[in-house]
């Protein structure tokens, strides 16, 4: 596994038999995303960590997208978080992170689709450099939809007595609320009365192995995404 | 199946035993995508048109997102097009619409995920009442990929012999292309030799009888969106 971020006038690391290689970005919750999904199902596999502000050429050939993550299977990168997490799903059986019932698991997919809300009003908190608490209202809201469904559920998580699919999908972001409190004081606290489910769920997911082996503190997030605000990302410091 | 658009004051249709029910608009590219799909697995469905311009009040008090395509099953609304459009492939293993190798049927999603960006400029284009003829420019682009993407496959159609999700899911604005060259003049003509594959496909594709049992000419699409843009969609007459 390459901790550092490989970029500009690097090389690939060499494929080892058996692995799959999964192109990363140690801040990024897209790729969290399948490292999750890999943990969870303990998939071997390793990790090339791409440095985004200077993608290595080699990459690009391989790859013009140039995005992470991307999953190398058979010679080809497959990308796009969702349609990944599904491929390895159904490429390992093991530990099945969807229902197995059809509709049941277009429920899932429809819940995780309305996530991108979230994403999307996160990230406009996030670009912004001067936080501004009028923007944790409309989060809330559509939170408040998740704390609605775990009660309809009546299970601990999304996806019933462990975490699954729509638990790893949408716990990137979760993970990035508290550093929206550290970054921008308490008036971006989530108030515990209001998403008492979320905050058992949370406590939950935090105790969960996949999600424990890619954790990192809100200080972390925080220091990452100051570095990236500044136009300067810190891909390898913040963690060693 | 009721042809009109039911609105404001009308009564839901009552459910028949044996068959599912899809929520629709008729002019609708993405529930196009849905009738296709039922259509090409021959799956018993009725059909109930919702007036988009004044939503039913029982449709919103059943779902109130209120949107179309929806696919009422055993007592829910299921929704965005491509979940529905899987859960169908899922739920009906008859002439399966997906290659059976996860691998194949990722980078079949990744082909329709990235045909959302032809979606979009066309989206743009249509919301214009003066079409812009370089508005065409990056939507032939985009389609560049899908006329070399056939070229690697070496197949009539994305998904082989035959028309398969790939297909269907591109196809409902691949049948409009050509009412943008009604509504906007030969300056938005698709040039034959830069899309000769793509062109080989819509023919076989207007040959399928499940497009051909969906289809509308060019001169009706241009109405319809005509009505549209003028704030009146006529949901009803255009095709009578």
């Amino acid at each position: 596994m390459s901790v550092k971020h490989l970029g500009t006038g690097s090389k690939d690391v060499p494929l080892q038999e058996g692995k799959i290689r999964l192109y990363s970005m140690r801040f990024c919750p897209y790729a969290q995303r399948i490292h999750l999904v890999l943990l969870a199902k303990d998939i071997p596999h390793d990790v090339v960590n791409i440095n985004l502000k200077n993608k290595p050429e080699w990459y690009l050939e391989k790859f013009p997208l140039g995005k992470v993550p991307a999953l190398y299977v058979d010679g080809v990168n497959i990308y796009e978080s969702l349609i990944i997490a599904d491929y390895i799903d159904e490429k390992y059986p093991q530990r099945p992170l969807y229902p197995k019932d059809p509709l049941r698991k277009a429920l899932d997919r429809i819940l995780i689709e309305g996530f991108s809300r979230v994403i999307n009003l996160l990230y406009k908190l996030y670009i912004n450099p001067v936080m501004d608490a009028l923007h944790l209202a409309p989060i809330l809201e559509e939170m408040d939809h998740f704390e609605k469904e775990l009660a309809k559920r009546g299970t601990p998580y999304f996806s019933g007595d462990e975490p699954g699919m729509v638990d790893y999908m949408i716990w990137p972001w979760c993970e990035r609320l508290e550093m929206v409190r550290v970054l921008g004081g308490d008036q971006f606290k989530v108030p515990k009365e209001r998403f008492q489910r979320m905050f058992q769920w949370s406590k939950g997911m935090l105790e969960d192995p996949a999600v424990k082996s890619h954790y990192c503190t809100p200080e972390q997030h925080a220091r990452f995404l100051q570095s990236y605000q500044a136009g300067t990302p810190d891909f390898d410091n913040i963690l060693v």
